[in-house]
């Protein structure tokens, strides 16, 4: 409440669902209309948080800020942050919110952004751990990836051949922030992914249900480039053959899988915790 | 399609989803019906094959096999099962099956089954690893937990306090068919599950974001029993009070936190993997 007077025009009209820059960013919820502006929509807390985090490096990053009455009362700290780096900021109505929402249950604060997309030759693997997803359908599954990989401290998360836009508003709610804290790489080809991979020294281990190594026989130690596939169909013959090893999750139970969020968990923590720590926690 | 002289009245009019028994059935897709009837639906191939393979070891479990002509096409060899397990089964329209469904994508194959609780005071602890989830809300997070628990070779999953019912469609969908394959315990009183744990022997480890003591840290052999608390509230104080260990994920990159499912396929597979293998892969 104590950052009330520093939010812009108070008492202003919002724009509503029918308000020319409204029904302009709305577009930014197809990929086509996100690949022709170069531009995407942030939304929630999470999500708009990193975006200002990332402003403050970039400037110009963020383009707009949408906010309803209700998350300027709720999300005030954002709003403020957002003011201070000169971001324009102007009001929503909830119906605007819903609009710019592919969730059920929107936020009502919306940043508006440039693309994430960093190009895949400059790929830097300092830390030896890069995710590499290929086909991935789901926009949930892929933003849960990025979170993990996130956390488990990866150099990169790559989406490659035909995977879902991660700037796909599911894929930014589910990320909770994290797409803004690593690079982010889209690449159709999958073989020069696996080249650059391999060209930064890292080796290439598939996450496969059917492989005959299994994850706890491994030295998860070596800078590791982990590769899942698609979530019904797994990785094709191709990209099998090419990498380094295919690797099992051992399965002690009676499932017949895990699913691809909870796989590359386990998959990325397995490698990051074999790692020796270079700092305390 | 050689199953196809198996299946029952062959040409006989679908049930709607006017016709009584789906009306009956329907209700099972409300928590309250589900209690009073003792029932639930396990919908999709991988419930109503887990559901089957449950009838071969406890007859009369699955009541009722509803079938759409598309399903029973595309899934000849569970509809096969099921007529040879002796279970009646029932064509339906459609939209019958979407009206038994909890999901987007109802995949036209339902079962009507017994509700799966054991009894707390029953709990099997022989392979030394349990789940316990406090007030877990959502029942696709729930589902994706017993998936992972099962996976990892956990003797079973107890939903504790308020947590969400495990008969739940789309947990039932999460799961994978995983629900039928460990013991689902359901208790309100929290610390009557703890104790239940520490009598079978069970260290209790919490997930908890904000404790000091750090994951890779832990000798993670000794049989454990992990407590995951909610999505967004984490575990109350006094279950953190009562636990042996409160354990943090370690995060090394900017993530705040990991979601319940990949923290949980974390935390159990480090215990799992930690384990000497009692028999080869």
């Amino acid at each position: 409440m104590n950052n009330r007077s520093e939010l812009p025009q108070p008492g202003a009209d919002p724009f509503t669902e029918r308000t020319p820059r409204v029904i302009a960013a709305r577009r930014l919820t197809r990929r086509a209309e996100r690949e022709k502006a170069g531009r995407f929509l942030a939304e929630g807390a999470n999500a708009v948080g990193g975006a200002l985090t990332f402003e403050q490096h970039r400037r110009g990053f963020v383009h707009h800020l949408f906010v309803t009455p209700r998350a300027e009362h709720t999300h005030a700290e954002l709003v403020s942050r957002a003011h201070e780096l000169g971001v324009p900021i102007s009001p929503i109505t909830e119906r605007a919110a819903a609009a710019l929402s592919e969730t059920v249950t929107p936020q009502g604060i919306v940043a508006v952004c440039d693309l994430l997309d960093r190009p895949l030759d400059d790929l830097r693997t300092g830390r030896g751990l890069v995710a590499v997803l290929v086909d991935v359908a789901d926009p949930g599954n892929a933003g849960t990836v990025i979170r993990v990989a996130d956390a488990a401290g990866a150099d990169a998360v790559i989406l490659a051949g035909d995977s879902v836009d991660p700037h796909n508003g599911k894929c930014v709610r589910a990320s909770a922030g994290s797409l803004f804290h690593l690079p982010i790489v889209r690449a159709d080809d999958v073989a020069s992914v696996l080249c650059a991979c391999r060209d930064a020294g890292l080796r290439l281990l598939a996450a496969h249900g059917y492989a005959e190594t299994e994850l706890d026989s491994l030295d998860l130690a070596p800078a590791t480039a982990w590769v899942f596939g698609n979530e019904a169909h797994g990785l094709p013959a191709e990209v099998l053959r090419e990498v380094d090893s295919a690797v099992r999750i051992p399965i002690y139970g009676a499932a017949e899988s895990l699913n691809l969020a909870t796989a590359a968990a386990v998959c990325l923590y397995a490698s990051a915790m074999a790692r020796p720590r270079s700092s305390g926690g």
